[in-house]
């Protein structure tokens, strides 16, 4: 893998995923082909062929940078996902993970049911070597004008403290590899900051950190409201906080948002006003946007798998895009095995 | 209790506790008398008595409404509950106490320290019949205009199913005597709606409510964005995710804040117009501003014992002064103890 900068890197794309298949999926391809001019990714494109062709055309996508597999099995977004395991083989989801696993594909993307999404990417690509459990990592935006790594947001319920320190190594590596920051920093989400505060699995987590090659990295413990802040790089957490915490922020953004849309539309001066004010509010917008960090992982399996956001547009999928390569590039599995095997 | 609309209201304040004492405190208590001519309300004000005069004079306060007790010990904001509860005895948080305690007062309100206030009420004041732990609740304003009444916010790290039923039973009950809402909604959170969604402790707590005098007003699971959606009207959780929930919550909301600062103060066009829509903001802000749903109260004691925000100005101390006297008014803890009483 070491010469992964130069090789062909191929990418499997479920294109029968998420609210805006496969306008999302195609036109984010275009928009990484357009910033990325004889790019050396090609995409193996899971998804309905004469629908699929109409859509390269639109977009003038040169042949050389994909392959299609005509698929029309489609998970849906609501499917539990313990039928999705059993009767979702064959469907655009699950082949374009098994490119993955079958080595066809370095990596795969899929905007479809996260329930879903997990539960095949682990029954197909197994998980990796000294990982216990696989977590789902997710980039936030921070106040500080950068993102923050959090996991687990929801795949692991019950953690052990052997379960945190395995997050905090893969969400280092995650973190560095899209970032690109060295040594990120590591805080684990706790109901305070002092060494006593806390239930006894944190608390024997962060002396697992202290004593571990991530001590240096290790901040302490971080509490919610560091999420946005930007306290840390990396927040570890145990999935039903993580799901809570990240449901949260969205649920306070909608309710920020809502708040302001009415704000902006209760007085003819005050739409005036938001008219005359569009292009600042669009970058706002963009900016506390959630779906502009899009692309969350299920770390800890033998293969990348990434899940896009369900709502992606085409400039969110291509970001997804852009950080699977980094992923790619980066080794991450690689890194993950190493690190622990130094641990040990 | 059953003549308390009529009979003398005493309640205890701590005068030396919050950001802005005693301003707050008494210009608090200044709102509530202009709100609330005639009142038969007391006040037990423990604090600096001749900086309490001053204040006092300054707001024009009758004397019939207040008693002075000339206390300078206080305990310091960033004390631990431990050394609060060695050292706290003769402070303005512990005497404000302690008058409920001894009767003298029907509730205490303190902005101070929350973790000593939390202690020191435990301590003084002991578990209510058949609860089994004491729970910290929290209104927050949601997206209806309405407010969710939320706990456990941190008082108890690791919950039993038993727990969080009878946070159930005294969030609901503290709902309606706030709100007069009768059979509040009731959620769990969680990380799904589903019934197989959660850990244990979620499932039986669930499996519990949906078999209790409290079936009718379960609603079930909710997630991190109910919250502020305020799909329910009572959120159940325990003091770990709750804290969690509350602070990601906080800090979302500085997020946001922060963002739309910067957004009216980058070019001279933007400040202008913020300038213009300076009334609009103001009640934007005053909508969203958690400040203004002051009042959190330790649930499950014997006594009624109201955690006011530590930056609370005198709006919101007047705000939890109201609430306060609701608590009183609806014999809050009497009807804790029927409701368990029944199930038993």
């Amino acid at each position: 893998m070491i010469d992964s900068q130069k090789r062909i890197l191929t990418i499997s794309i479920d294109c029968l995923g998420g609210d805006n298949y496969p306008s999302a999926q195609i036109e984010g391809i275009k928009l990484f082909l357009d910033k990325n001019k004889n790019s050396n990714v090609k995409f193996l494109l899971f998804g309905e062929k004469s629908i699929l062709e109409s859509y390269l055309g639109k977009f003038k996508i040169h042949k050389q940078y994909y392959e299609l597999i005509d698929v029309d099995k489609r998970i849906k977004s609501e499917e539990k996902p313990s039928i999705a395991l059993r009767n979702g083989k064959g469907s655009s989801m699950w082949l374009a993970i098994d490119a993955v696993k079958q080595k066809v594909a370095d990596a795969s993307i899929s905007a479809g049911n996260t329930g879903a999404l997990m539960a095949i990417s682990m029954l197909l690509l197994r998980t990796l070597q000294d990982i216990d459990r696989p977590a789902l990592a997710q980039m936030i935006p921070t106040e500080k004008n950068s993102s923050v790594t959090m996991l687990d947001m929801g795949a692991n319920i019950d953690c052990s403290s052997d379960n945190l320190y395995q997050f905090a190594v893969m969400g280092s590596v995650f973190h560095e590899a899209i970032v690109g920051k060295k040594n990120p920093s590591i805080g684990l989400l706790n109901v305070g900051s002092e060494d006593m505060k806390g239930n006894d699995v944190v608390k024997s987590a962060a002396f697992r950190l202290k004593n571990s090659i991530l001590k240096d990295n290790f901040y302490g413990f971080v509490e919610g409201n560091d999420i946005l802040k930007g306290t840390v790089d990396v927040v570890v957490t145990d999935g039903f906080t993580g799901n809570v915490a990240l449901k949260t922020i969205e649920g306070t953004a909608k309710f920020f948002a809502k708040n302001l849309k009415e704000l902006f539309t209760k007085s003819l001066l005050n739409k005036l006003m938001a008219l005359i004010m569009t292009k600042s509010f669009r970058s706002f917008k963009d900016k506390i946007n959630p779906e502009n960090y899009n692309g969350a992982m299920f770390l800890g399996l033998n293969g990348i798998s990434v899940k896009s956001h369900g709502n992606a547009n085409g400039r969110s999928f291509c970001f997804a895009i852009e950080n699977t390569i980094k992923l790619i590039k980066n080794n991450i599995n690689e890194k993950i095995i190493d690190m622990l095997i130094v641990e040990e």
